[in-house]
């Protein structure tokens, strides 16, 4: 059956052996490993909770591919009122647990990319993905999406860098397969997955054909490095001072291929550049939908924390405080609303998936993205100075300084000092830590950046038909 | 059939004999009275574009309550579907033409009213209001709303106001109808309407009883007057000069009820009080809806008109004009990605109609409208000074200044003196005039202020669930 | 004296006969004619003010130039004292009365150019402008400031345009004086003025040497045609329904010079392009500190205006209300605070004037006048949109109407009909009329616009310092 | 004389006993320690710097109270050129070293209080506070100053909490001195200072008498007990990876007051609320002022960094990228601005120091902070996503990890790898990880929130005289 337990998929990562170096250590496997904790467990919570009775219909699907109940991280979405779902869940999962770990939704892009090409060139890319995402259901695996090069000098396209490897490319074809060298940047959770998953990241012209590359691998495949760097949070759990990143993590990886083999049936695009500029087109709008998503849920969860702060601290009736979550709230609508809007604006691929509006999630996205920075500021200031200067856990756990902090940090009645000392260490963890780090850099810079998406709404606009309304509103011929 | 012509409408206005005031003067029809022109001739606009072979897939349809065809003003969308084909509607006209005319939407509100009504209490209020709407159909007539009251001083209910006739109310009760008394303020149109079709302005409390009041009267009904204000444009066309607003415009009217006497047919609501807070609800979801629309496309409007502007002066290419252009066509999104969001979430009514969701089209006009009016200071930046310092027209057909303006009034290369003209006098029109004005208020005053938006996003926010949330990642009980 | 009164400033136009159209009319004496009445009376106000006891320490002056007593409109400030008494001044009586008319200060720019030029090259620029300087304190007289050309092509410089005319230009020189040809934007209430006096108004290069031309010439000298457009408030004044431009007015001219001589007395640059770049540079120092003073003065005028409002329609105690005036106060104090900084930041010029800091009032003015075209918006909210849909002073006279609205027109108790009506003319005035176009493009376009606000300040900014210290602070060498 | 260097300051430290937790652990002597490491070079920076010659004219000051050479930490300002030279202090020092520790800025306020209520009284205050002063000048010392008090909950008095310690209070008077007790919170650096200086953080009734307490007590005063939160930097110094939090530190204090014996002779008020009410005001102009220069700082700083990021991506020459250093310098420039325009408004009290103005430092500060909080989101948008994935320090020094860092994290030629690295983690060090939550908290918490700036700027506004001037232009009485 295509949905797994948390158990099955820890036993599942035991026999794989990536190469993983971590806080300048070799590590070959990732289970146990303490750096690797909150990753894989946050990985497990998505696998626990589709097993849940009361998550049954929001987090698994009959999938018509292989006529099993699959869960929601390998469902294919065929439709307008699916990916609506899709969002519900992401919107309230992500409210609730930070991150849904939503990023399969790749998977559509390259469904929908092979299709073309099969249709066009008679090729078989399409049958090959659509083998692999039949296993990926079956047996509920997790892949890592890498889509960033390394990019060297960002004014040159790939061909024109002075390393070529600067953005992952085929250096062979082979009878059986190709061998690829490079590299991938911000591959999340790479080594807890099962596959790596790579697309390339840019439109390409012709000269750069080389670079064209689709494929999946098994992480543990042999030329794959992967240099991680550590979640956020700390390395041994802290559930009272840290209690988000205690429990959840995202290791970020630079995921180096060495002259890595792949074989026919996993190669997915080699040389079709000029697919690249769909592929793309593609990946952006169901992208920025996801992310226009996680951000308003995102928002969501940090006006509560900002809520439950005012509580404490007794300011929650004050008009100011009212304004600031009212703020939050609009934002977060705007985020939530420009996301179904470009849902309902979807239009059928040939291939048999909705393809989502990218100039209303853009839009929606920029704004409501910029003003998540804004509201970790926000969040500091309901909270007051006392985030970034109270003591730490220790102190509250060491018997002569806990009573003084017991007497000293008590706000308001009704509220106990624990609990006052327990919202503010999460505020802290939200904006005054590697984590908080984490939480604006996901907001700025995934998904494409604020600027990424000012170009985008802006190519996709029909400006020359509204000077033509302009024109003839004051009868210029 | 319910398809009638422009003639036909201005016909129909000549047998009207209404009480009207106007510019000192009292008027007795509307027909050929200058001051009417414009709101005659934008009315009448919208019986055109009816009858275009063009337009008959978008502005006409089969209405199942008259099985006839009737027109985009008066069909009512009974599902999701005709819901968002009715806001695309508004969202290319309003582009076009700076105003749809849609505010028939509010019928929808006193048809799931006066169903609700009805069902719990056996009234007829539904039968007769169904009633009205088939002739309204029928015959393709169109109708002011009266919704706002002159509401006296605003902190104080309407049963506490020291003049009882601050808000409508019903001042007698007989036995084929009933007398009211009082006043609507901003009633659009009014004396080139068929109809006058009142409702209250807000949730009333039983000691408001005598206020909740909703009927229909033709607008010569006896006791009635309207004091009207001018439209925005010239009384004489001036069609260089004016280009808008010499062709449409909005007159506005204090609508005065003396003892006005109503049959039963027409009355749809007498007394219900506790039905206000739905039919407020109802129509507040629905003029968000359409507001948000309207701003987008407006939006548009004047993204067309600034990248007009930058051309005429030869700085189309600057980076900070495509950046200006780019706010506003992000402005435009996110308005019609909220107008589109809220149609989406909308539930249907068990009187048959679709309601649209409250909260995301309230966040979305928020924050557009208030872009709406910075935008057209942006306007002015790139279209320049000149747009309140050059020669009003009367120098343009003097021979002795027109030759100077000729020369010196040139700009770009490849745009005629005439067009720049014409294209700094439509900024002007838009940024500087009365029209301007009602541009500015239509953006802010009309369909709620910025402030009900806010207010309604927080009251309809989950907050506590939010907290919820918060604690629970906090591990607080 | 050097402080005349209205009633000698009067006489003096008399005798002046400036070549005027204005609404299509050829006119030759500006007194008495209706479209002038309000320009003069605004001139007139200043020498009124100036002629008050109460005024006396604050718009009189002994003048060392001419060992007179002298007023606010013809000083030259020559240390920060004095500079800073003049922005106080400024602030004060635009708050009050919307316009200080300082356009004065241009003066300063060219005392300080033309030192430099005689400095280098042995010209007598500077004693000639001072012996014109002389006779403006002497005589107490106004000058239009000439600063804006045509310009054309905004991408071609002054010599590379098609019509060598898009920049004003010495076409020859003679014995004794030069002969000056092309055409001056922009000029406010010059027919209503002494003298015009013309300077540059773009930085240039050799090749633009003919353009670089600064004199002054009385407004009726042979060869100057004033194309005048009306001010923005009624011929009629109605000092009801447009309180402030019923009395004030800002006629704009598009002035222009065909050969039009000039002796070398009054020429005060001819052809020292070099000196231009100094001279941009001077003027923008004065006018963006002037311009910040002046918007944050308007700031606080509406400001008063927006509480009133509020007051009127009892909702001044609304904690959105407040939260509104404080965002003015806040955007007027920026303006205010940095106006005080740039003067703070003079630095004096060997001729002997200060020369304040560009960049912190450009930044200042930046924030305020985008934030001034919001609270126009702002105003809108708080007064509503009876604003745009209340019946015009006609209705108010009208016996039959004028009891109606006294009736449904009634606010809070305590607040007349009459006076809440004023109020929402007077809003009508600042928001929705052809006069609000002028605050608009007056607090947009005058002084450069944002975006020539965006330009000074980076290109006065030392980023070449701050990326050193950021190299420093991460050990880079 | 009155200016230490480092190695005499740390020498100074080795005598004192305070008590002192951290980490979990107590302390009794600070140096050596490694989690005071940071905070006492920090400081002894500071030192250093009044030692440099180049320094000479900007750190170092003839101080007329002790006749001897002072620095500028211990500096009493006597005239607005004097607050002017500061101001320009610490706006450089700021932009280079993150911090220029000016909190001695608080003196003054005790020195104009102490003077007020003994030119009242005929108390000895202000004598006792100038011999202190003499003191601290003497032997350049350095003090802690406690201002916040627990507070408790903020919506009752001090006297009306149920704990009497939630503010700091005299228990006792006795023949020789006070017994106080409570505590302070935010006690930046305490243990590493020679004295800590109280004085209330509120205005105070009569009621709340026995908390109207300020004096000043060595550190290692009995009864006191600081409870401190290590730095944000790491224990160790990682000058690759934390290249400033590796250097300067801020360790912050609950400081504990239990029953602890002041004598009179360091007893600067006791009782006297009705004091409290100017003492508020004098300390919100001074810490507003310098709180404005210090934002203004830091965003020059991050501008900086924000171009050398740019510069090392290859997108330096990016429209969008110009746009946004604009933004920040705009920013900058308006703090700096509102900074300067307050200190030229101060008014000298009879005390003989000027009082800055409060309304101008409080809005540019408001302004200016909240866009710091937006900025270090921009930070991240230029530098990109690798700045929370890329690999740690550890991987760097590793052999097998580092040539493959080094071949991919290659960015635009002419830039090295390793610069490239430094540039990230700086970056990462100011927007993700527990430093960049203080400079976030610095920015919007410390020197009163966002909402204080907005109350003190209301307050002080005379809205009454500007609804005068708009009655005035629309004549009403």
């Amino acid at each position: 059956m295509g949905v797994k337990t948390r158990v099955q998929y820890i036993e599942s990562l035991k026999t794989a052996k990536p190469d993983v170096y971590i806080a300048g250590e070799y590590v070959q496997n990732v289970v146990n490993n303490p750096f690797f904790r909150t990753s894989i467990n946050h990985l497990g919570m998505g696998y626990d909770w589709a097993n849940m009775a009361e998550n049954e219909s929001e987090l698994t699907f009959h999938s018509p591919l292989i006529e099993e109940k699959v869960s929601f991280w390998t469902h294919l979405r065929q439709s307008t009122a699916e990916l609506k779902q899709m969002v519900e869940t992401i919107k309230r999962f992500s409210a609730q647990h930070v991150c849904t770990m939503c990023m399969g939704i790749g998977l559509c892009v390259i469904w929908a990319t092979t299709y073309e090409i099969d249709q066009d060139k008679g090729t078989e890319y399409h049958k090959r993905f659509k083998n692999f995402y039949k296993k990926i259901q079956k047996d509920d695996l997790r892949f890592a999406l890498g889509v960033m090069d390394p990019k060297g000098d960002r004014s040159l396209s790939p061909s024109q860098q002075e390393d070529p490897d600067m953005y992952l490319r085929i250096v062979k074809q082979l009878k059986d397969g190709i061998v690829v060298n490079g590299a991938k940047m911000h591959t999340t959770s790479a080594p807890c997955m099962h596959y790596f998953l790579a697309t390339p990241c840019r439109v390409l012209s012709e000269k750069d054909k080389e670079y064209a590359v689709s494929f999946a691998v098994p992480i543990d495949t042999d030329g794959i490095t992967f240099i991680t760097r550590p979640a956020a949070g700390p390395v041994k759990g802290k559930e009272f001072e840290s209690p988000v990143s205690s429990k959840i993590g995202f290791v970020e990886c630079l995921s180096v291929f060495d002259n890595v083999f792949i074989p026919w049936e996993n190669v997915f695009m080699c040389g079709e550049w000029n697919y690249t500029e769909n592929l793309i087109k593609y990946f952006s709008s169901y992208v920025r939908m996801a992310k226009c998503t996680c951000v308003s849920a995102r928002t969501d969860l940090i006006t509560g924390i900002a809520a439950l702060a005012a509580k404490s601290n007794g300011i929650e009736k004050a008009s100011h405080v009212k304004h600031k979550l009212n703020d939050m709230i609009i934002s977060s609508n705007i985020g939530w609303g420009c996301a179904l809007g470009s849902v309902y604006e979807s239009r059928m691929h040939p291939s048999g998936i909705p393809i989502p509006d990218i100039s209303i999630s853009n839009s929606g996205l920029y704004q409501t993205r910029l003003r998540f920075v804004e509201f970790l500021g926000t969040l500091q200031e309901l909270a007051g100075g006392i985030v970034t200067t109270m003591p730490i856990e220790n102190e509250y756990v060491n018997e002569k300084t806990k009573p003084l902090m017991e007497k000293y940090l008590k706000g308001k009645e009704g509220v106990s000092v624990e609990d006052r000392i327990k919202i503010m260490y999460l505020i802290q963890e939200f904006t005054a830590s590697n984590f908080s780090g984490y939480l604006m850099s996901s907001a700025i810079c995934a998904g494409g950046t604020p600027e990424t998406n000012r170009v985008e709404v802006f190519r996709n606009y029909d400006l020359k038909e509204m000077v033509k309304y302009a024109k003839a509103l004051c009868n210029i011929d």
